[in-house]
């Protein structure tokens, strides 16, 4: 029997079509078949953020840090074109026209396509997020991980 | 007989500076005889933007898009140190210094080389961008078409 | 014996958290026993640069370039919430806090595990970077020297 293959996405950015473009890419590897996982480090762990507030004891600067960063996917700006919050919209606006999936539904797939998503636990202590604040059914590992993964990947993308 | 090395690239970013990296890398692979395609999506594909204004029909979100986008790859700007439109025209007083290339030859050079340069479908839908707006002799295919070239590809990146 | 596998990065940014992210990735993959290779380009040479101000004779633009771009590791912001300066002393404190190594102690590390690191020479050419403004033990090659450790690598990443 023939190995899957696999595709390995690092997604360190925490931009709304950064973000897309990753999970576009692993639902589509994902549909061939290929074994598919995301590993969210630094501002990509937003992606990964419930969107109500989660109350966890925290440090000041990682009360700050959490109350400046995204929560959540829906919440995310653009790398361009940004306009002070309103790219998103207009992006959305579209989307819809166009009737292309939302982050948010685009990452409900990946899971639902058994897509593993893990969060990088060294970067979450730098940036002071809890397990409590993260989605549910993801996994949490480190670097060694992430390269066990990549080191057997076909497609390999640093996002 | 031995089977072409492949190199397939992302480019997502609109930024001179990273075009450049990419079809600087993607002229390199084609003259080491790589097979090489360049998958241009979101902001990346007003690389292949002609510099004319062509008028076709499109809503208003859309129209303004298309305004505010660079049109063509000698209009993008840098990454960094920007200052507000005069970076590029200082990197590019510097590459005619150095006879480096500038990036609307560096594509003329990758078409010369048959690298296949692709525009995302599905993304020039939500950015507007019609065909007629675009370079002549590229391709136009979704994600599936991607996953098919990067998966058997030995340098897969995204820029 | 079986051959060793390969993790080549090419670091174009010049942000901080990317760079970081680069250096982590490296110096795991060095640790499975991979040979690894950092190919700095653009704003990532700045990694390399020495934090002292060397004289060395440089055009106007040349001398603009290099008093405006970050000298050494330590002097780089980070892509997201800058801040104006503050994000990367923030993001330090609390790297100490974790007890997480700072850049430049990470790039010691690279060395001291035998990664390659590599300056473009074409890129410093348009930087106007000279030798003497880089750390010692580096190598200098351009895109020709990248593909043919890329094409033969398990993880290619560009940052």
């Amino acid at each position: 029997m023939a190995e899957k293959k696999k595709t390995t996405i690092v997604l360190f950015s925490g931009d709304y079509d950064k973000a897309m473009a990753a999970y576009i890419i692993a639902n589509g590897a994902a549909a061939y078949d290929h074994e598919v996982t995301i590993f969210h480090t630094f501002w990509g762990l937003n992606a990964l953020r419930k969107d109500e507030n989660i109350m966890v004891k925290k440090g000041f600067i990682e009360k700050m840090f959490a109350k400046l960063m995204p929560r959540g996917a829906d919440k995310m700006g653009l790398s361009k074109m940004n306009f002070a919050g309103f790219g998103p919209k207009m992006i959305k606006d579209i989307m819809k026209k166009h009737n292309a999936m939302p982050l948010p539904q685009l990452i409900e797939m990946a899971q639902e396509q058994e897509i593993k998503l893990v969060a990088c636990t060294m970067t979450m202590d730098l940036l002071g997020l809890k397990q409590e604040e993260l989605m549910e059914n993801i996994e949490y590992a480190g670097v060694a991980a992430y390269l066990a993964d990549a080191e057997e990947g076909n497609v390999n993308l640093f996002i």
